[in-house]
């Protein structure tokens, strides 16, 4: 029985507990948040003591899952790796590029850290059966890759302000989603953003009026929709597009296109109910509410492979550097947004 | 909190105890089953007591759920009824009409007797949808219910032997859901069958050569292909076609036609891969295995409802007047089979 | 070239026209209509003599097409036998079993009499590459067969006064479909029906208040919503299910089942557009209005074939007898409906 | 009846003579290819002349249809406009954006010059019906336009080396696409190219293997697989992906998504038939061969448009405007992909 500590009783938070509580051979043991209410309360439903202080948490369990700010996921993973203590981390590692490089230092320094990012899209049933059918040869050589990747409400301002923009936020899922189907590196990246769902909070800077390539002065906080052209070494191109706002809800779809013929992930978690009447036909119902809902297996999955990974002293993955990779294509394409030219990686 | 008793520790047992185990408001106190080993692993693995003897088992639970072999169904029900305590019993109730007549005079001189059946498609979210927006009055007048159900493949010749027939064994569950879409009852029956998976074990009189209406002699036993179509008294006609095998996997699908329209349950579970090549276009994986895979949310359903019921002393659904109901159309199915004609309900 | 006369110049008879002037090796040199200014009409309209005596039409050309009314059909087809002449004619042949029989003999009188019946649904194709698929043994073994058939609305009161009934009129076309892919004869039939669309026509003996067997009293013509199982002497079942209005549109479906897989003709026509918002996902538009619209290329098919068999002195298919086969199953359904049992073949 | 003169009778033009003919307000009367056989046969086929020279075809008809090798292309529709014939021309006007502009120039001085350029994709039935859906406001404000268009397979070298590739020859048509459902106009674009279907034909320039922006000098000529990003002065995101080579078939699909929702024109044409077995579920048939199978009705409504507009005299559309602007984004995608970043238009 692998006993294992969780730092954040969130939305997240909650859901890893259960998933560890819900496996045959873990348990939760101890929750740690800044919020010692709601570390309490989440700790006496699954029978888990609550620490104060996240050490304590870090020290008594065989491992550790981290949910909390973003700010903290280095400090936490450094301090999981020198206490010898696996670490499943949410994602990004953090909004800054030095901080993670800062980190990938500190673990380096620590004897066999056992780091995992959250990228649950890579346990996804229909994003993994993709990949693996790809990398088994099942198209050929690799083509083109397509991502559409669309939230179905932009979150609330205060999220906005400190989330370091949709590209660090949440295009850098399909970053290591991408990175994981191709496998193999861009070495180049293009994107473009724009202000429409929500113009109002569009900076002053950001006129799409002028016809020129000024116009790629769009605020990056205020981008909400988004496009992506990244290419590898041996031409392989991708495109990834993102939307804060899709009103049929959360539309998630990979198609990859190669030599021999395509694979493509497409939606799924809607109830398969089609309605027919004088105006429609083979109309479905809308797609799942969010990422909670339409990645909740994958969410499972991912737990499953850390808990084996621990079990087997495996390394895990993701790995930190998949989670490093995935932040420096953020930050490159918010670079080429404002440069309106290719960023070499 | 919920304390529930189970017996019954095979394949099916097994699932409710993790589906009590997983609910925030009950836990499994005990297990029977006539193996006693099976029942002691199981009991072991959820903190629940194994009982040699079953009464034990009705007598320590606030409930009991029961997931033995048919024969022992109506038994059981009757001594929870006679306990005072609510039961979900897996269906058939039995495959003896007489004998479920005998339950329902039993259990109907019990005090306020809960009796819930385990028709579980009335849970599953597609069904359920399509069942509750045609009582909504989406499609208008009901005209049309068409049911396919067909199993993967065939259970074991001994299974067969004893199961009752395609009629009492599988398609038990489509009368039932055609029950709850219609909410009107069928006043009619014909049935038409065929040993076209099997034919080996057709028996003698099972001769399909002779091109006259005595060829409806076909073995019950045997038939592992048929066609129902049954008519409601106003009118409305419902076909339910089964097949002991599909080698494209589990194939569920309810399509309900009215004079507004049309709503469909489609087939779901399957990952959402759709494969493209120089052979096809949108080819998609093999549907869910079997009734474990497909319906496992819907068990899960279904048990929160029992739960619920119980907790709010609400009358369980589906009853066990649904339970006999169901047996009585699988009876005179297999009875207009064999005589060629419509059976009167 | 080939010249080709029409006798019939309404709607039906004005396709088979354009087909005719269409096509690279005909021609139409003759229209003959009993209303001599519509034969006019269509005649100039493709630079074709109107003919006032149908002899006339059917001598000047070298094969002739019918498209008159039903109660003509039989008259025209031994015309055009005895002239040499061969023939496409509309189905039905006649609504009477006892004229068709008459209508072959006389046929069988005449010197190498080639007459094509106007099942254009064979020539769909889709339907056509399902039936080849199975016949190819791409589902192995068939065993069970399921055709939907809907028409959009149901046809003015006049009509339906005269038509023959549904089964003669509507479910003929499936009764020649499920030939077709069968390759095998039903021994025997029954059948379903009730007046659910337009219940005021309804005559008085069909009364569905009833829960007997006695409510197959249904009166013939009113009958728009009905069901029909058939069997082959092998014990393969068909199911087939026909109504008058489908308000989503013209609903035309073909499921062939075997030991193998499963093949499914599904609708088309309809424009390929999804539409998203936040009630529905994936809605399609309507499907065809009608059957000109759904089978405008069937028909073309069925003329290119008609054409491409007189030129080779070929066999014409489908036949003469492939028409009074499924005249027969529809008397055979009708009886069934009234008997309340097998009708054998 | 108008009559019209056909200029170039290769494979397209043969077709826009089949839709000539089988027009009920039009016929041709004459034709010239520079191959006088080609010509004289089908001339022979319709009834038409043929005419050894161009401007004898020009002047017999009252309209004329261009489908000659593309540098012909400027001077027969300033002899049409000279001539005062409305001209319907093949696309793209001319490889060369100077040639095009003084073509315009040409025609201008003309008295009322009616040009219409053959962009038949505005006709396709699914494109056309998410255009006027789109314009209609049914998905709201705009935001993003995704289009996939991908060849069956490479064209012959010699073609590849003299169509100006494939921003000028392929994706012209999907440039049009956009401006035409964009209803504004790009003020900026970006391209991203590589040479992946036929690596051999690369040049020696087109090396992907140096990780740096210089990767951009791929051979305009060699390109084969390509993406696109244009931005219009309100925002609005647009991406176009072009691949020569796509084995399931010829892949045209438009995605267009708003505030209110999505319109997603499909791939349409394949056959209606899904397949299963024990491999998969619902297998199609691959897409149509290429763009005579995949737009035939698109090209007869084209040309039923023309008609019409010369009949009423109106100005037809898409115009010749319309023909140099797609041009425009060609040749800036082309300069995109060598400079690496935006090209303002």
């Amino acid at each position: 029985m692998l006993s294992i500590a969780l730092i954040g009783a969130g939305r997240i938070g909650t859901m890893h507990a259960q998933h560890i509580a819900a496996h045959p051979r873990a348990r939760l043991v101890a929750v740690h948040d800044a919020n010692a209410d709601i570390a309490h309360a989440l700790g006496a439903q699954f029978n888990a003591e609550s620490c104060a202080d996240p050490q304590t948490a870090i020290h008594i369990g065989d491992a550790l899952v981290v949910a909390s700010p973003t700010a903290t996921h280095c400090d936490y993973m450094e301090s999981a790796a020198r206490a010898g203590k696996p670490v499943l981390c949410e994602k990004p590692p953090d909004l800054s590029v030095e901080r993670v490089n800062a980190c990938r230092d500190a673990l380096a320094a620590c004897e066999n850290p056992q780091v995992q990012i959250g990228f649950n899209r890579r346990f996804d049933r229909t994003h993994a059966t993709v990949q693996m059918r790809t990398a088994g040869g099942e198209i050929g050589k690799l083509e083109k890759l397509i991502i559409t990747s669309r939230d179905p409400a932009p979150p609330p301002d205060d999220y906005l302000a400190t989330c370091g923009g949709l590209f660090r936020d949440m295009m850098i899922h399909d970053f290591d989603l991408a990175r994981f189907i191709l496998r193999d590196e861009p070495v180049r990246i293009f994107a473009a953003g724009a202000a429409l769902v929500t113009p109002a909070v569009v900076s002053s800077t950001a006129s799409f009026t002028t016809p020129s390539t000024d116009s790629t002065a769009v605020d990056t906080l205020a981008v909400d929709t988004a496009m992506v052209i990244m290419q590898t070494a041996s031409g392989v191109l991708c495109h990834i597009n993102c939307s804060r706002r899709a009103v049929y809800g959360y539309d998630q779809r990979v198609e990859v296109f190669g030599e021999k013929g395509m694979l493509i992930s497409d939606n799924c978690g809607a109830a398969q109910v089609a309605h027919y009447n004088d105006k429609h036909t083979a109309a479905h119902p809308p797609l799942p509410e969010f990422f909670l809902q339409r990645y909740w297996e994958s969410y499972r999955r991912q737990m499953d492979a850390f808990i084996e990974s621990v079990e087997n002293s495996n390394a895990p993955s993701p790995s930190f550097e998949d989670g490093r990779r995935a932040l420096l294509l953020a930050e490159a394409a918010e670079e080429s947004m404002h440069s309106g030219q290719w960023v070499a990686l």
